[in-house]
């Protein structure tokens, strides 16, 4: 299949009709309908799928175990295809998509690899059903227990562990998968731009340099349920208070620390118009270049939630990845040293095998609404297939 | 069946093993078992079932059309059996238990009622899904367009006439109802207290003098989805700030003003914690004792709303009711001189029908908690029965 094939070909799935947006939430019909397509690329590639002990998919084109006896461990493209809530249709297939066709543009030129080229789909990226980000990579990585993992729920008090069950997977497989990241020997994320960087600059592409520091931490603001309608204030502990004192804190912070703050999910319960809140949990992300300052902006505002009596738990806490210097220098020297280098505040499955210790590289396509995680993220066509070129050079080079 | 027979057979319909509290919305399967449960009572009574325009359920004891002729129209007591999210036990169904159990002391006595008696089962009372309080009475008065109830929606994005059609009912038959209506010539509510006021007093019993006015807005606020780790400050437009600054504003004009104002109930779109959110709907309730009090209230939050871009609609306002000032002197005869008189903040059928005209009555039963729209609401069980006992000896006053 094209790329314009495949690109169609998973257009509908998880579309919202009313948003625009898409709802391809870990480990849901959507995801599996995901996951189904993608095996089925793999098998009309002839690509050997592998499935690893978070639930990621591996395609593989070479024997990537034998490259691991011989030492020199396969080439790894491709991302994940789960999506934020109204999410837009980038951020993650055009990644996958353009791994694909990079393996069919280097067949169609005769190539073959002297090291295996994998194709991956990382399960549970952005972490929107189950609140931890990068939840597939972390788990092989060992970065998120396994143990943890499975008893993290969703809004409908699922947890991880039901929801693999009710996908036909065993959850007592989740756990460090040394066997998997060792046949990454270098790992290549194509992805979308998240920012309005390449619009600034004019260029289609760019080469990722690291990613911020970056953490979610759940704020818990106490209540107690009682009438709107006959409740004194006097009276009343209402937790929406404590919750929208810290919503203001967050942004103050980010102002003055200079990093970035945001509430952008909560929960009410009982959640009735005329019912004074119990308890309101509110999500909080928080990024910056300089981790510092990353830090105090969350003791600031943590310390607004405590004076309403919150409680606050870090979910995920990921410090600033640089990614291989010597990796990036070679992207320059394949696709030309005009091609800008890009930090970035989003994190990335790249950023948790980087950790790991994997050589990893970041190639980013411009976006020009600047717009992401939202229906208005966007690639012009002509920008993606210069990112499956240039993602095809540069796999090429590192799997000759 | 005994008082006690029938709050043990309605006590598990709905209940939620995890809060404790009620789930009985409109339409939905809980509501359906109340439903049917209502009817089955009635049936084993004898009392003719009729079901309303807007779906409200009647049980006669005598033929109601008949004393309309006569024009002695009938006694009718009764209230809700649907709750807010995690309600409590006693808010509206001890009311219609009371009702059936009230029918039920008047046969063992023999009494032979020259009015009919009516018990009556009142639809959406808590409007807790399609964010309409007292949706059954408001329809049948006129009060609440058949064409706009039909076109509210859920959470889930369902319609009234959705679920309506879900339920057998046929959503076309909404609408004014004047025959219901002119059977009812009288209309006790008897009720759990809704504050703590009989706790102060340390009475089991009052007779209601009125009801605050008070309103519902929904008030959207607007902004953009985009990724919260890649967004500067100045470049966001997160609905969150609009929504916070005005959940304060809320609870410093109720301050100011003397009245109440709370935002118990919200909505987030994308939703995401790494997500800027690009809608925030907040529903502002607001009452008090003094009608213009609580308008300059709402001005005062809506204008801060109106700051952050937002759009404010009411969904309902409620002037102030006085119960018909006779009847309840007739009530504190029939009861004693030394049972306390009462207003409330808290909204009602009873007041939907003073509204339109029909003479009504409340009688309260002391609430040792204070609380209500919760778990925690309570009544004692000799509290209960002294309200049966009341009801009973009022509503044979009146049928007389």
């Amino acid at each position: 299949m094209t790329f314009d094939a495949m690109w169609s070909a998973i257009e509908p799935i998880g579309r919202d009709a009313a948003s625009g947006g898409y709802r391809r939430f870990a480990w849901t019909r959507a995801d599996s309908d995901l996951r189904e397509w993608f095996a089925g690329e793999c098998a009309t590639r002839g690509l050997d799928l592998t499935v690893d002990r978070a639930g990621n998919q591996w395609g593989w084109w070479g024997d990537p175990d034998a490259a691991v006896r011989a030492g020199r461990p396969g080439v790894v493209i491709g991302s994940h295809l789960d999506s934020v809530p109204d999410g837009g249709a980038f951020d993650g297939p055009l990644s996958v998509v353009s791994a694909l066709a990079t393996v069919d543009a280097l067949r169609n030129n005769g190539f073959v690899p002297a090291r295996p080229i994998g194709v991956v789909n990382f399960a549970d990226e952005e972490g929107a059903r189950f609140g931890v980000a990068c939840a597939g990579s972390r788990i092989i990585t060992g970065q998120l227990d396994a143990d943890r993992a499975r008893g993290l729920t969703d809004a409908a008090g699922v947890s991880m562990a039901e929801a693999l069950l009710a996908s036909g997977r065993d959850p007592g497989d989740l756990g460090r998968d040394a066997q998997t990241l060792g046949r990454v020997g270098t790992f290549v994320e194509l992805h979308v731009e998240q920012g309005r960087a390449l619009i600034d600059t004019g260029d289609p592409l760019a080469i990722g340099t690291g990613l911020w520091p970056h953490g979610r931490w759940r704020i818990d603001f106490p209540g107690e349920a009682n009438h709107a309608g006959t409740t004194r204030l006097a009276d009343r502990r209402d937790a929406m208070i404590g919750y929208a004192h810290t919503v203001l804190a967050a942004r103050s912070a980010a102002a003055h620390r200079g990093c970035l703050a945001t509430i952008g999910k909560v929960s009410v319960r009982p959640g009735g118009v005329n019912a004074i809140a119990s308890t309101v949990t509110g999500w909080l992300d928080a990024r910056g270049a300089d981790q510092s300052a990353v830090q105090a902006a969350v003791r600031d505002i943590t310390a607004v939630a405590a004076e309403h009596g919150a409680t606050v738990r870090q979910e995920s806490w990921t410090p600033p990845t640089s990614f291989d210097p010597g990796l990036a220098s070679r992207l320059q020297q394949i696709l030309g040293t005009d091609v800008p280098l890009l930090g970035t505040g989003a994190g990335h499955d790249a950023g948790i095998l980087a950790g790991a210790g994997i050589p990893t590289a970041m190639l980013f396509v411009r976006n020009p609404t600047g717009i992401s995680h939202s229906p208005a993220e966007h690639a012009e066509r002509d920008d993606c297939l210069a990112g499956v070129q240039a993602l095809a050079r540069v796999t090429r080079e590192l799997a000759r």
